[in-house]
């Protein structure tokens, strides 16, 4: 048994303790907050020992593992204390908003690095992770174009926008990773956008729509869909297109039923409304991830310098914006 | 060239002049309806000389082939002077109303019954004609179950109701000749009716609603469901399930469009309201083999044989239906 | 909380001690089964007390409520000393494949039969509730035809036809009472079967393939269409057909991939190929059905007379194939 | 009637005779073409006169309008001539390659511009027109994002590449005009381009992939993606998406036909494979909407000025490949 210790008991930190405590071989085993009625309430609901007070968890030495689920700007710090005290992370995205402070973390912890994964949860979608090892199999031949579709039912309230660190920072991070899970190195960045959906966006001084391309270094041709708002819920769709063929993964319907009648036919239900739903079977999928890597012999993937390199293509895709220009990206 | 005489200019018959006018290697070469304005608006329609009288049609040594699309009483009387003649009939189904009339006729005119072709249009659907064309071929190996799904849009006027010869022999008879496709001999219908969509239908002595089980001479199960109305249009699916798979013809749409918003996602557009739009390629494609099998050295099909055989089936679903015993049905 | 006890540690056992584990207010307070094995292994994997000894559920007065997953010959008498226990009893289906047993047990225990409900998971799985809720509220219109295809992946192993009860008493009593479920009482039954798949099924005497219709008290009509193998997987599908449309849940797939390349386009991956993948969300909302109607004041649906007459229905289809013809079933 | 003559008997001229062929309100008057083979097969196929000199249906008073299907260098000389005698004329795309040829011919002939219909066939297109209206409409509210995805199922000769004007000016034109069509005025275009499908390609000097983001003047992004090849045929798709709700348009097959076995399920046929089969009903369509705006009070849409905004945006395109950077396209 793996033993679980989690910082950050809000809406994804509730997410994890739940894979956590469905896992056969992770035991949740102390859940940190500094809002007590928080972690009380998750304490209780999964029958963990619960705590405000973060040393609970780094310190504690029978914790194998540590789950950083907290606010963006504490991460780096507790991600340093949590490795070394020889701790294995999963790492919220993204690692921090500043590059600079990821390579600061990067310089301090120097190897330890690699006891730390990203929690890119994409990656473990059973849709996605399918395209990918059937592009990586060579079932559509040489990869040639990545089709990412990517909108947010609604845009978030205009607090948290505020400190989001934008729309490429904070909502297309998953989707440059994405495009780093298919195509490797990226190298080149052009970004449009605009203000179309929410004037308070446009007012914190950020945009909410947009579409990036990148190149990858094999030549192959990205396009990223976002949108802050979708009337008919998470959009969330890929296409791989190759040389022999294409794969591609839709939206998903809570259950088969259509209907049809005098004015319309085969009429599904809406989506799935946001990424608790649609992502379940992803996060759960991550956690096992997570789980095997801390076991002897094993690895982290994704890992921190994934989360340095989606950082790297956000600030990238800000710059084109800036300037109208594509922007290379270094290796 | 094929020349071609036309009887009967209702709705029908135009489609008939439609794929003829269209066809590279026939020519409409008269048009004939008891009624003038009919005649003289198809002729005039399709640039094709017309009037009210049949023998200008059957007695024109210079017509090659004759389409027989009048109402279902005159069919056995045209048929028998047509083949007599010498010429070729595509005569639309049923052949009568009344198996001992088929019978007389067919001992009257013998050997001449290979001239004549049945209006089974839906054999050649592309779709239902690609299915089976693949069950033939091995596809999904020994065809087990046969499923047919057929609704028309909404139920005929109570005046043609009272002609009709009922929902068996009017419309299933479509249907019980696609089991034939599939299944060749049957040898056994078990039928089961209801009231449940007109009663004018009722009072006509007539049930809307069916369903009928026949048994094919190799064991093959198919069933058959019909209703005189469906509200999203013309429900018309096939189904073939074998022991190495399932090939199925689902519902087609007048575009690709799908909408997807706030209440519901998908959403497509009515499907084809009747058999003219549904079945235009259908229409189109038998032509061209009645075309194809008035020229020297082919034959026809579906034939006279297959004609009679349909209203057998009629028949046995009506005495099952009266019985509630499941009727077997001879070689 | 609600305390359970499970009796049977075979594959429909396990779901259940599954479902009780992650249901929020069930407790899985002990697990019997003969093999000692069996239990054991159940025991430890959901950290729950064992035995070999079902009294060690029957006469624990801790607990409220038993899940009977024990072979069908046992039901009814695991069922009379559990509810006169006081228990409320989850007996998976059928109550028994004798109708005068079924009868007598419910002589038996007279008022007791309300602590009863039956494990029919299909009435839970979320499509086809959804449809069932939809129908109830009008959707559609009058119900007037209901569509159920319901194929097994593959044959079961002889020795369990064996003693199966067959396939109308095994398998189709799932389709008796989905149909039962949507039409309420059936008054006639019409089974037409074959011997198309196993020849070990024909030498036990039982067939591998059907088609039943069924008419409700209503007027509606109902085909079932069964099959003991599919070879693309579990195939469960609805349609509810109405006066103002049409409500249809399909097969399910596993992910949302499709892959088009040069021969084909759309292809998606088998279906869930049995029924603990296809009704994993359908046994957990039964099991909460169930806790639900545990606690006081509620009342369990479907319960034992729904168990009967889903046997009721399974002895007709059985009488109509034997005799060729329908069969009336009484109220 | 509507007295039709044709110039250019190659490929697309052959689907304009068809369309008029088959028009009610249209006739074939003439067709021409240097190759007097070419000229003679449709002349004899579609029943018109033909001859190998342009002269004979730009001089004929009696013939009241000109598709001009000849290869593109010629087009911007035969539409001078053809309305300087007051004949309509439905010029195939693109005008010229030379933006300034457009504009000298233009001022040549000043208002005679509004003669000119240009033969952008795809906004016939009954799924995409259908889109367009339905946004009009404001089905989906104000339009944000149009997605056009725009593959050929493969590259053209090498030889027909080095004089296309390249894939903007040849391909995308087709896809500059579809987002003209739903956008209106473009003012910026950012393009990104590879060399992924053909070496030929790459050696004429052309890119074979590229992803194209255009903004609209009011707002709305546009990405084109293109590939030069798909291996499961032509793929054209698009999608519309708005503050309420989102219109795709997917690819279309030629059946209904899906096939379900032990490896996958719902496999449909390749799409179809090039613009002949794909948009048959949009060039019927079109021509339809030439005709009409043939007869009197009639005006042609899209006219010259689409055909000229479709180039400006291929330029703008091109010169953002050139540069790496986005550039403004001025009213």
């Amino acid at each position: 048994m793996v033993r679980l210790g989690l910082i950050g008991c809000g809406r994804i930190g509730r997410v994890h303790a739940d894979s956590i405590t469905v896992h056969p071989r992770a035991e949740l085993a102390r859940v940190v907050d500094p809002f007590e009625s928080s972690a009380r309430e998750v304490g209780e609901k999964f029958a963990a020992p619960w705590s405000t007070d973060v040393e609970a968890v780094i310190d504690d030495p029978a914790i194998d593992a540590v789950v950083v689920a907290s606010p963006t700007p504490t991460h780096v710090d507790l991600l340093i204390r949590a490795v070394r005290t020889g701790k294995a992370v999963l790492c919220e995205k993204p690692i921090d908003l500043d590059i600079a402070r990821v390579d600061a973390c990067s310089a301090e912890i120097g190897a330890l690095t690699d006891r730390v994964m990203l929690g890119f949860n994409r990656r473990f979608d059973p849709s996605f992770a399918d395209i990918r090892s059937r592009v990586e199999a060579g079932e559509i031949g040489t990869l040639e174009q990545l089709t990412i579709i990517s909108r947010d039912p609604a845009p978030p309230p205009a607090t948290y926008v505020a400190t989001s660190g934008g729309l490429f920072r904070d909502m297309t991070i998953h989707d440059f990773d994405m495009a780093r899970f298919f195509l490797g190195d990226v190298v080149e960045v052009s970004a449009s956008g605009a203000n179309l959906v929410s004037s308070e966006i446009a007012e914190a001084g950020d945009i909410d729509t947009a579409v990036v391309v990148l190149r990858g270094a094999g030549g192959a041709l990205c396009s990223i869909t976002n949108s802050r708002r979708a009337a008919f819920g998470y959009d969330q769709r890929l296409e791989a297109f190759g040389a022999r063929g294409m794969l591609t993964a839709g939206n998903q319907l809570p259950t088969s039923v259509r209907f049809s009648g005098a004015d319309s036919t085969e009429v599904a239900p809406p989506y799935h409304n946001f990424f608790l739903d649609r992502y379940t079977p992803a996060y759960r999928a991550e956690l096992d991830a997570f789980v095997t890597g801390v076991e002897p012999g094993s690895t982290f993937s994704p890992g921190f310098a994934d989360g340095r390199a989606a950082l790297v293509l956000a600030d990238a895709a800000n710059e084109s914006l800036r300037t109208g220009a594509s922007v290379k990206v270094g290796p």
